[in-house]
């Protein structure tokens, strides 16, 4: 039996070329292993995680985490189960277990332990949930805001990106802070529609709007205290020049200017000097010691109703992976993206615990 | 007996016209006032300080202090020396004190206590120290690098502007401090010389050689921890392109900026989210709580040698303060500039303290 693999093939020099035959990437057939090493696991996949991120991976420059090499499986997360376990590893996993994997876009792989985090699913919840709201997603958006952002009680928050994976949880994370004013960008008039009665977004703004910029100082009479940006570009600039004193930029992304050949930073930056603004990059991997206590954060808030999240699934297997992520860095998603390799009605059923 | 203010009179749309009859300023002659109100001091300016901040002054955008108006007395700090004293104030002021004034462009002024600070003279210390090292300048440097750029020992400093009046502070603070490696950016091998021989900088670079990308690269094979920021523009792109992880860019000035009609910010912004940069502007003024402690600090390294300050002054009178700031601009100085009034030789003589 064969399965398949998504390779880097053809580095981008401006946005991802989705086709698989003269494009980025190409599609690899193996055959399935018969035999699992003794310290290693056999594991399916049924959702690939589809990150903004993945853009930067792919480029050459000094960045926090090397980029892919050419010929290599496309990096990302996953949920597999685990199909098969090498003999030293019995003790800690059976097949049926759920695990967030680092698997890369591949339909089956063989990992080591530490290549894999087990997923215990709570009741309700569905085990897609550790790849976004309770995985590397959700707690993007909490050290983001907690830790970078600190909106106090009263406060006005902007959120680009609003109805992203990050940036929908970021939002919903400084209404539970007490922000007084969460003020989204999006762009579609859906995806505001969703910020605000799905959310609870105090207002959203469509950037493709020709007025945007105007809304945007309506929507912020008393300037904007945090920003969580996941945008960059014009958006961040506009930002800027509604920023408040010793506001906090926490920049998260800048999904605007990945595809772009020649990047640009905000122009209204005088602004950083007169309003004593704080801008600050930060990778979720630099709070690693903290997710445990975020995850039971999210946790709760997810269980309370306080916290709400929607998947964007794309379907059809993962071919349709390079596609699903171009049309990421369009925008097409609201919520979290992700790419279904195979239905959880073809998983294996989870056996009870030993 | 007349004196002379200038008055700004015309906003400048890009750099400043420094013509008397047809630029940014006019001399304005009036008579000098006979009687001082009882509650007000007389004060007679020997030296004005020259500021980068100035061109900001000049324009009518939401900043951290309102435009000066046209019409007004072009505001600024100067050196002066009390003449006479109201009847309410004799107890806190005599003839001959020196202070630092709010006192704008102008050969004299009427100014109430709250507009001027006594200057106490240290043995071998000058009264235009006040303006400079142990004064604003001086403190805008110190807290940038003390409660912004956080150097700690072992740490590559980079400072923009380094031979100005701040730049020179602060890359000096940052060695005091303990950093490893202090490199100075300015814009003329003489500038550099002194850097280098006299402040006791660990390197300086031209930024007018054709190769100081290259040099910078060199001179930073750690990568850069703090950059104490003067400039914007190209310098701090390029800084920021060699960020370390974790670094801090104190964010003071944008010198290269201010005569744009159309500001830069930093285009390899992508740097500030990869390397974890935080980047924070400031204002002198917020740290006013922590002023005497500060001004401890600097007069103690000035009296031990491990603190060095230049003035730069410009003789020839007030009707040269637009000049010498547009050369403040082009870089003209090196250390504190200042102009010259009337020399400390036609000053009263300053009484012992009763």
């Amino acid at each position: 039996m064969s399965y398949k693999q998504i390779i880097y093939t053809t580095a981008p020099t401006a946005a991802i070329d989705p086709s698989l035959t003269s494009g980025t990437f190409r599609v690899k057939t193996l055959q399935k292993p018969q035999n699992v090493p003794s310290d290693k696991l056999l594991v399916r996949a049924h959702y690939l995680s589809l990150d903004p991120a993945m853009r930067q991976w792919l480029t050459a420059k000094r960045s926090y985490i090397a980029p892919v090499e050419i010929g290599a499986v496309m990096r990302g997360q996953s949920i597999a189960q685990v199909i098969s376990v090498g003999t030293d590893l019995s003790s800690k996993f059976q097949p049926g277990d759920w695990v967030v994997a680092y698997s890369g876009w591949t339909e089956y792989a063989i990992l080591s332990a530490k290549e894999v985090e087990k997923v215990v699913v709570p009741p309700g919840g569905r085990p897609t949930d550790a790849m976004s709201v309770l995985g590397m997603t959700g707690l993007t958006a909490y050290f983001g805001m907690m830790e970078v952002g600190k909106p106090k009680a009263g406060e006005t928050v902007v959120v680009s990106g609003a109805a992203g994976a990050t940036g929908s949880i970021a939002g919903q994370i400084a209404k539970i802070q007490g922000a007084k004013r969460v003020i989204g960008l999006a762009g579609s008039k859906d995806k505001c529609e969703f910020l605000v009665k799905e959310l609870g977004f105090d207002a959203a703004i469509n950037y493709k709007d020709p007025d945007w910029k105007k809304q945007l100082k309506d929507a912020t009479p008393e300037y904007i205290d945090v920003f969580f940006d996941n945008t960059g570009g014009e958006i961040l600039d506009a930002c800027l020049a509604r920023a408040a004193k010793d506001a906090r930029f926490a920049i998260c992304g800048a999904i605007s200017q990945y595809n772009s050949a020649k990047p640009q930073g905000p122009t209204s930056f005088m602004t950083v000097i007169s309003q004593r603004v704080t801008m600050k990059g930060f990778i979720v991997f630099d709070y690693a010691k903290k997710y445990s206590a975020a995850l039971q954060d999210l946790g709760s808030w997810l269980a309370q109703g306080k916290l709400k999240r929607k998947e964007h699934i794309v379907k059809g297997g993962i071919e349709g992976a390079p596609q699903a992520l171009v049309d990421l860095y369009k925008g097409a998603n609201t919520g979290k993206m992700m790419v279904e390799v195979a239905p959880v009605s073809e998983a294996l059923p989870v056996k009870a615990k030993l």
